[in-house]
């Protein structure tokens, strides 16, 4: 390893060069923006390591690029990543360009830099270096990166139908990962699933002088009293059905939960606020956080919203409900009772729209795959890593991975404050080199384990 | 007359030109657009008539735009006028420029043109033409033309306290009005009063990764919680207190209600919806159009509002709160009473601002200017006007007009389809021509009532 780490270390500026080159070119799923373009980039990333890579078609969606490369054990590890990244707005919360990639106080500040381009540049870097210093791979590799995580990834359930013998692996390295508030390394080892709406009102055909509101319905207030009747201000979802299938979790969760460090004041700092909701804390703080799921507004758009008073009644309105679901919630079962339960409320007038349905997955604590995670860690004399038994993010890891029984850890080059789906995100230089060693150190391990 | 008519149209072409200049002119209070240059025009177009304008300080408010011209008899009748407009916004839902006044179809096209640049030319150009063609005015004239009408006037109570010598007068003729869906012009004798807020709800100090919606607040969940206890889904307001000072209307004004045409087919048509709120028609309907008070969401924003999915947890939420007041009820007092319902609901995390209060004002049905008015459409020969008891509208007609005993009427060049307030705000150039032969009509008819 320590050649590795020299070769490493001598073409950091080339590795982060090429980082910088992924992140200059924008790639919003959500937005249609160049989409192709990366795609192509990536492929040719792939095709730099020898994979002869392709662009894989999803039936709808864009497509995902799939490469894989022969090694000295038939054991096969999988690098699952995407190339698209979450909308830049609000641009004018940047304090640098979204997409000129900056390096600037030891950090690079992009757009997509911490979620994950610099996680899917740190794994091409790590395979590269090998190459060029050891030759052949210590063990199979496949690298799925798809073009559409961050719209809940509708379309890789039917790569994974279409192409069931691509997915195959012994386990994946997940796309994220990095370390906590405290800067320990921590690796997650499951996701919650998604059920993402948007939900629609409509009123006159366009906004109107608000002085006609006594007799015209007001799309605003349509969407108001439905939302109201979704979720209580004790943060109970009201969803006839919601909650039946929610699974509690199991004596080595709690365990592991149990141990996770106490990083409250540290979060509450970093998020602006004096304390959690409903007053939380603790290890009911962190349960709530990993085993329960939720029911967000993630945005509310009607009338009029600039500076100052403007008398309108609104056409319409439009909220997105983002719900994380937990092991067995079924996303399409959980849409179904939403749209039920507006139908019996008396909001059929609503319109709502499934955009990105996720089952939740896990993976065993004590995976092969988990032990080579934590190990290389320990190798690369970081702090101690934190075992976090699932994360309360989503992504396709049951459609990649547990439907076929495959495990998967999380690894890679963020931190507490990356500000991933939010303005001015970032990670550290030091990071991602440390990245693409840990990568090595994956590699070698699993090919040993 | 017929002398005077016949120079109005013979010059009809420099009257509609001036009106498209002060068209031409962005004038955009709630957003800070223009004023200064706005009021300067108006005040051009006043020394015009040998007026001998000033703008008039308010204390913190854009300036209003003051002019007196001395007449015949010893009678002084006033003009109320903005010269601020509406935001153009949303502004590719207009077919051409807001600001290009462009004339197509025998409609001139612009944001302002109904509501209200389009009042103020004709009735500066009916002083003109009367200059001209008689010399001598028949009566006094005062021209106030105000710079904060669409945010609320909030700052002409300052004025009127300052100056109440400016604000007398026998009688004034207000600011709007026009042809109902059917071709008939309506007067109105009143306005609602208007308690317009701005609602804020802060959460974490942005937008945040939505995996953290288990324990860190939601502004919008906030605002939505809070708004549902302010209205119920029966329209019924629930904040207490709210209709304690209503007062029911009068048999004068039951029996004027009775006499208003049913435009609801026409209405409803024009709206885009098939039925009025809760099923409402006829009689009720029209009551509850000018004698009930609203509470009205005019614009909500949090979080992302794009397209597709964005897996965010909102930083902030705002909400506009439109309620149009009725007599007796006090706009400060309303304020208060929100205030004190949000607080009493635990919603003091909400924070509120009072943009724009105004007071209910009327006139009585049998003031001379109303048959005044009357009589003037009787003479232009158009339809028989419908007298509406007061406008489901608002504006400071308390301040300027009820507070000192002083009748006003509405007289205007605007019609059903104007789309004051909205996209593609039209007149019709023949309406335009004709409100400035009524103000002449109304001029001589006052000057003799």
């Amino acid at each position: 390893m320590r050649d590795l780490f020299k070769y490493i270390d001598a073409h950091a500026g080339d590795y982060i060069a090429t980082l910088q080159r992924l992140c200059r070119q924008p790639s919003v799923a959500a937005q249609g923006v160049s989409m192709v373009e990366t795609a192509a980039m990536v492929e040719g990333l792939l095709t730099g390591l020898g994979a002869k890579p392709c662009l894989v078609d999803t039936r709808g969606g864009y497509p995902i690029v799939y490469g894989e490369l022969g090694g000295k054990v038939d054991k096969t590890l999988g690098f699952y990543n995407h190339y698209d990244v979450q909308p830049a707005e609000p641009l004018d919360e940047w304090e640098s360009d979204p997409w000129a990639a900056e390096i600037r106080d030891g950090r690079i500040w992009a757009r997509g830099v911490a979620d994950n381009k610099g996680n899917l540049a740190a794994r091409v870097a790590a395979v590269d270096a090998w190459q060029k210093v050891n030759g052949e791979l210590p063990l199979n590799l496949k690298f799925i990166v798809e073009g559409e995580e961050e719209i809940g990834s509708p379309h890789i359930h039917n790569f994974a139908e279409d192409h069931p013998d691509l997915c195959q692996a012994d386990a994946y390295i997940w796309e994220f990962g990095g370390k906590d508030i405290a800067g320990r390394p921590q690796i997650h080892l499951g996701l919650k699933g998604i059920c993402y709406v948007e939900l629609r009102a409509k009123g006159a055909r366009m906004d109107w002088h608000s002085s006609v509101a006594t007799s015209v319905p007001n799309p605003a207030w349509r969407l108001v009293w439905a939302l109201a009747t979704l979720k209580d201000e004790r943060e109970h979802v009201l969803i006839p059905g919601f909650y039946d299938k929610v699974v509690s979790p199991g004596d080595a969760d709690l365990e592991a939960v149990a141990k996770l460090p106490d990083t409250e004041a540290q979060d509450l700092a970093n998020l602006g606020i004096d304390r959690f909701l409903q007053g939380l804390t603790g290890l009911e703080l962190k349960k709530r956080n990993l085993f329960q799921p939720t029911c967000t507004i993630s945005g509310f758009e009607s009338g009029y919203t600039g500076k100052g008073a403007k008398t309108v009644l609104p056409g319409k309105a439009m909220a997105k409900l983002d719900m994380r679901l937990v092991p067995n919630q079924d996303p399409f079962e959980i849409y179904d009772l939403l749209r039920k339960h507006l139908d019996a409320t008396g909001f059929d007038d609503i319109e709502t729209e499934l955009l990105s349905p996720g089952f939740p997955a896990r993976t065993p604590l004590d995976a092969p795959i988990a032990q080579v995670v934590i190990d290389s860690y320990r190798q690369l004399s970081v702090k101690e890593p934190v075992v976090v038994p699932t994360s309360p993010g989503s992504g396709p890891w049951y459609q990649l991975c547990g439907q076929f029984g495959i495990d998967a850890c999380t690894a890679g080059v963020g931190h507490a404050k990356s500000q991933a789906h939010a303005p001015n995100e970032n990670i550290y230089v030091d990071d991602f080199i440390t990245g693409i060693k840990q990568i090595c150190l994956i590699m070698d391990g699993f090919s040993r384990a």
